[in-house]
């Protein structure tokens, strides 16, 4: 299956989505959609990484992602172990990459890392390239910096929506808002990147503490029109064909960042009222876990003709089934 | 295997058995028995949930209760994921609505629930059918409500031990003695519906604060002259068949219910001169983990012709099996 | 595979190298020697104990040993299930015996047991024989005791480097230096069994509060003349031909038995000046996990040249997959 599209596949580790090309986006979709069908039989498993091992290593610990992942990779035949930090033998003292090394000396063909730490998962990715060994790695979030998986379920669930024929610029002429704590979200970050390229028009919306003024340098310049900061929600909003929310993290309230989560909510919640201001239809997604009644109204939420956050988790299944099967069978 | 009796299970979700009619003990009865039989042979599993998947949810913490589903599934050949409370999202604010919805859209199949709240897996089940899934749920112990595979997997044990020809009644003319917490125990609310179901008269013994007058009247009536309260240990084990020991919990003491440990096995604790009032031969049962020398003496619990505490646990996977077989490939 | 080594296995449980003889380490060697074989291959799995359960219970805690064995245990197409202290009954007044016996009825085959106390995994095995049972022990670490595992990953480790041809004697000749903790290290105690068995001499080399007078006494005396203790370390590494380490657990600070890791590693570490003591291209090993600059210098802990670290831990998964196999498939 999918052996066409595969055979392009060149990026050994999935680290970051600001390297990553038109190509890729594509052969990711296209191979997400084939494992959407196998989701969709009877018997939901291939053999295709059948006697590889995929570690988990979550330094910073989740429950969503990491199940997500091990689903992926079981359904993949693979082995599955998994790390989490707080169990660690960090506390005696080892080094990340002295973990890392570990797993790969046991026989760990995939490592998937989470980290507290921006370029945790790019350093061993080298580290593991300077050995010469063939672990591939994936970033399942590193600090602030990327959340590649997130940002690629999150283009598959709209690639599924929309029904397109084909993953090309398949985002062309559609606006959608990004709302939330844009500065500090690593999926923001991985989502301005898969967004932008596939044709999209992102309106980012937040309060100037979570959006600095500087923040739309960080984007190459070429994608620079396509990305209309704003302080206020409305405009953001107006004749969207998707509303992504972020989730907000409580911290930001004790780093002086927001005054309350109930005025956030007023000011940047998705409501039903709010919703009526984009295009009719509008959908919404949010990474999760969701503050229910402070990124969204709780009704929204729930509404199946709105929320498209259900299909995100179900995505997420088959993106990560993709990205370990590209990574796991390229050479 | 089991597909004539299979064919009448109706049942979605296990979330009681005070909606269990005598059929369907007799299914599961039937059922456990022929996995119980696959249990014996070398190769211990069968492949009827193959590319299913079996999420534990327990939100209360459960090494025992979860491996032990864990080892069902398995044996089934369903893939397992675990989830535990404390390295939970639910800290991160997300409902355990959310969470069950979060899993049920990464695909998994049957969710097994423990919850320190009566009634989670219930509502939970009801939000299932709501949205129209196929997702079954299986409640491993909600609160001071019921956990019905620890009733289920004693009722297989007594089965097991009498070795019954038919299960019809199996426990008809047979006394019980059940001692101990009846009032916050789910594992004796349970209990109570299978025991009276299949025909045993049940004894129960307590002290008065952990055994209410108003208790008796919670039982359907036409069970009602199956169910005897004692405030004293003695009449209840007079002549009795079988006695089922509940697990004292120690907060009882906190709780000003109880005054100490020593006191409670003084009175309540069930020794070898105790179990001299009952029936020879008679069988000791325990749902585990026992507070040695507290519920029974340690000789009494580690004497293989009083216990059955081990056949149990060995029943535990063989009914669990049969449980997550028939919500699992029933329409 | 490995049929002729394995018909001659009489061990049904692991629990110390003391009585280990020499055809016993040779079938050991020459089963995981098969079984590297096997995990160089594409697909690293064999069926051998398919249907089988191995239980990892560690009432002590560890990432790196528990996911060794679990590694092992898959490639050995076995069902797993892991428990830790941490999360377990014990605290709810259950105790090991009863945990363990309660895994036993639920159907583990084999039992992976690490407990902060020496002789645990002993009374467990000799509780599970006086049940008539057929279950396995492996002592995976106990207390102050043994880590036999570990020690033969070691064995192994020695045995694939120098390439013997055969496994008879294949140390002989060898000096190895022995450095660190050795008072309070299972690791140590195991070593000094199976390195002596297989011919090497061992030179102990700590400081005195670590390497008591007494400690020779411990050994047989017919290896008594292969092992000879010091309290500097120069004579040690002399023209030694491989150098083991062992880790330093930063509690022998605040019991008064070493003034600081940092005096420590000025007298005991292992640096590039000290292993020019040694045999040209003497090789260091380290149980893991290392603390970096205490035990070992960084830059020698990381070059390939010196450090035999990563294929201990590649070594770990091939040995405990023998043992598995050895104890798992003898009768």
């Amino acid at each position: 299956m999918t052996t066409e599209t595969t055979t392009a596949w060149t990026k050994p580790h999935i680290l970051s989505l600001e390297t990553f090309a038109a190509p890729e986006y594509e052969t990711l979709l296209e191979t997400a959609d084939s494992f959407r069908e196998v989701l969709s039989r009877r018997t939901k498993k291939v053999p295709a990484l059948q006697g590889q091992v995929v570690a988990n290593l979550f330094f910073e610990p989740s429950t969503r992602t990491r199940s997500s992942f091990e689903l992926a990779a079981k359904r993949l035949s693979a082995d599955t172990l998994n790390f989490s930090g707080s169990s660690s033998s960090l506390a005696k003292g080892e080094t990340i990459f002295d973990t890392a090394k570990t797993y790969m000396a046991m026989g760990a063909n995939i490592m998937v890392i989470r980290h507290r730490q921006a370029g945790v998962p790019h350093t061993i990715a080298a580290e593991m390239d300077r050995l010469q060994t063939d672990v591939r790695i994936l970033n399942a979030g590193d600090g602030q910096h990327e959340h590649p998986s997130q940002a690629l379920l999150d283009l598959f669930t709209l690639y599924q929506w929309l029904s397109s024929s084909s993953p090309h610029q398949f985002l062309a002429g559609k606006k959608v808002a990004l709302v939330g704590d844009i500065l500090h979200s690593r999926v923001a970050r991985s989502n301005l990147y898969s967004l932008t390229a596939m044709g999209a028009t992102v309106h980012l919306a937040a309060p100037p503490t979570l959006l600095p003024k500087a923040f739309q340098g960080l984007l190459p310049e070429s994608y620079q029109d396509q990305l209309i900061c704003h302080w206020e929600i409305e405009p953001a909003l107006a004749e969207a064909d998707f509303i992504m929310t972020l989730r907000l993290q409580k911290e930001r309230m004790s780093d002086h960042l927001l005054p309350s989560l109930r005025e956030y909510h007023q000011r940047f919640g998705i409501t039903r009222d709010r919703a009526r201001l984009a295009k009719d239809h509008v959908k919404i997604l949010h990474p999760g876990p969701v503050n229910r009644g402070v990124e969204i109204s709780s009704d929204l939420m729930d509404d199946p003709e709105c929320s498209l956050i259900s299909q995100q988790v179900a995505s997420g299944v088959a993106v990560r089934m993709a990205l370990l099967y590209l990574i796991g069978t390229s050479s």
